[in-house]
């Protein structure tokens, strides 16, 4: 069937000139067997990385609007080689930089949020029988400043380039084969899905998992797009990401995300907790799994952000509305996704039952309908995931 | 006195993190000192190099419009990074790609011609008290296409930006002191000029010295931009390029040009000579020094477009407007500029005189009021550059 495909390709899948002549070789098959490409690009493997070393060599605090503009020149020269090796190939090739693909956001640099898409060169440039390429990671906001959209930014262009474009499906290529009971280079039994519905991807996006990034899978599940995750390097089939249809799938998968830390808090008084989410909505810092039990409320948050909580906590404190804190960055969430978890506490329970089976502490957990989640001890949180593997997934 | 300059640093200035912040120094103490400043800046060292090395590996003949999108990352680098190591200095700072300083060129890929500078965000910048860092070497043309200007693309920006902004001066930062009567580091007894009108420093640059594109000193000279060469590297008092006055100056330099080639075409009928410049005008291959003698024509031509002009010229011969030419690649131009040259042919004279006498063979040579050329065996450059600044500028 040719129809309108959007690709992304990462940082691995482009980060030697060879690995983006066998991108081009592989565009190029999909190219003659009639389908119109658009293809968003990563920068090349670690050029982000030496990037930010070469910024912090000339300055200590590098303004957020000079670090987009520089981090920007990654994708420029990996979507223009690529551009190159397609026209080598004798298939036309533009390439376009985020502001050129009009992708516009916010003005929030270094995590600015796709607005809107208008992709009118885009569309120019497939009406023409040319494939696309699209910077990842970056775009402009209303006022012209260019931005980049942070941590999983190219998957998130690629979803809504896809979104825009009306493209009949958007596949996300990495470095591995598809998506995962569990992470395979711990968990030996783990197995792969064909198919995955968005809601349990998110969920396990969100949680964890690695191969996609949450906000990519919110937006696909938001608009319907049809994603598939598939190996650059090699021929796999790859896992599909479905509109949900009828059928359960029940537990699809086991994780557990060393980028997290647990945080409790001690609220003084009623008005402290919408306090509390507005200080962390203003500095745009996540909050997951969150729960509440006699004036203590606690939840997972970056370990990236965890200066940033401190200081926002401190002034809390100091403001008067809470009156201590915990953070524990030796805490780290453990999950299990699924979508036929009972809705009392039951679920919860096994999943703490197993974990004390295995000799793993548990301090604090929850259940929503598609997830179960406990903080565990980051030094056991692969026994952990080995453990909830076997119990809910082997065997039966 | 305190006004508006614009400064351009080149490759060797900020090739390194620790160049960048030393050129961050040179602008705080200008800034401090209550200028207001645009700063143009080319990529840092061998970057446009290295990234014409990966091209190279993708591709057997990249697209000139990718090319572009390619190496026009390069300053993209580099300006952030100078704009960050002048926050961390207390001076505020905004760095702008050529799209965003509005410099208009025409479409030509790799070797665009700037038409106009808007400058809006820069004269924004400048009236917020900020310096403005600007991409070098790059523009976009009238249908949003990424473009670059070509070898000396940068010093060609900051002086088009210095007449846009009718600054007070345009300093160009580079890695000597400043405009010499020879090449020093092959004559040892070249002089540095203090002051030279643009009009010689057009026939200099022209001619193979080097230190500043033939390109931007028209400019200068066009738009009356006082220009300043200064050594970026060191301390020392530079050469300023002024507007003519009254005062003569003699013989001011002898260059020789490595660059270029010699070019004899035979012509086979009288309309022949306007198919040949049509042919150069419309490949925009340079045409320098040329002369004619009984139905012949030679000029110098660039070396790197020896290729283009063979096809060129096979294709006239084919055509039946010329019936032979030879391109002598082991002959390059040595030139003597000043403005006292008779107007009879008794300069010329003077000078290949002096080249028998040193014993270089001397095929062809023209004079004009500022310069006069000759074409020397390539081995020989270097002989009869130190023999014709002995006579024309030692010792009287």
């Amino acid at each position: 069937m040719a129809g309108l495909i959007v690709q992304k390709y990462g940082g691995t899948s482009v980060a030697q000139p060879e690995r983006i002549c066998s991108v081009a070789d592989r565009i190029a098959a999909r190219y003659h067997a009639g389908h119109r490409l658009a293809v968003v690009v990563s920068a090349m493997g670690h050029t982000t990385d030496e990037l930010i070393e070469l910024a912090q060599k000339v300055s200590k605090e590098p303004p957020r609007r000079e670090m987009d503009m520089l981090l920007t020149a990654g994708e420029r020269i990996s979507m223009a080689l690529l551009s190159m090796a397609l026209s080598d190939r004798g298939v036309p090739a533009r390439s376009f930089t985020g502001s050129q693909s009009g992708i516009i956001t916010d003005g929030a640099h270094r995590r600015a949020r796709i607005r809107r898409i208008l992709g009118d060169r885009v569309r120019e440039a497939l009406g023409r029988n040319q494939v696309a390429i699209v910077a990842g990671f970056q775009g402009v906001s209303e006022d012209k400043e260019i931005t980049t959209l942070g941590r999983g930014g190219s998957d998130t262009t690629a979803v809504a380039l896809a979104a825009a474009l009306q493209a009949d499906a958007c596949e996300i290529y990495t470095d591995v084969n598809g998506v995962f009971s569990a992470d395979p280079r711990f968990v030996a039994a783990a197995r792969q899905w064909r198919t995955l519905p968005h809601d349990l991807m998110v969920e396990l996006a969100t949680r964890g998992a690695g191969v996609l990034h949450p906000r990519s899978v919110e937006l696909a599940r938001q608009y319907r797009v049809p994603l598939w995750v598939i190996n650059s390097l090699r021929q796999a089939e790859g896992t599909e990401i479905v509109v949900r249809g009828m059928e359960e799938y029940g537990v699809v998968g086991v994780t557990s995300d060393s980028a997290k830390a647990w945080l409790e808090v001690k609220l003084s008084r009623p008005t402290a907790l919408s306090a509390l989410w507005d200080a962390a909505a203003k500095g745009q810092l996540a909050v997951v799994s969150p729960q509440f039990l006699d004036g203590r409320v606690s939840f997972f948050v970056e370990q990236d952000c965890a200066g940033e909580w401190k200081s926002q906590l401190q002034k809390l404190a100091s403001d008067g509305f809470i009156s201590s804190f915990e953070l524990r960055t030796d805490w780290v969430p453990v999950s299990v996704v699924g979508d036929r978890f009972s809705q009392d506490g039951a679920a919860l329970q096994a999943v703490l039952e197993a974990l004390m089976s295995a000799g793993v502490e548990a301090t604090a957990g929850n259940a929503s309908s598609l997830a179960i989640t406990i903080a565990v001890p980051a030094a056991k949180a692969s026994d952990a995931v080995k453990h909830l593997h076997h119990v809910f997934l082997e065997g039966n």
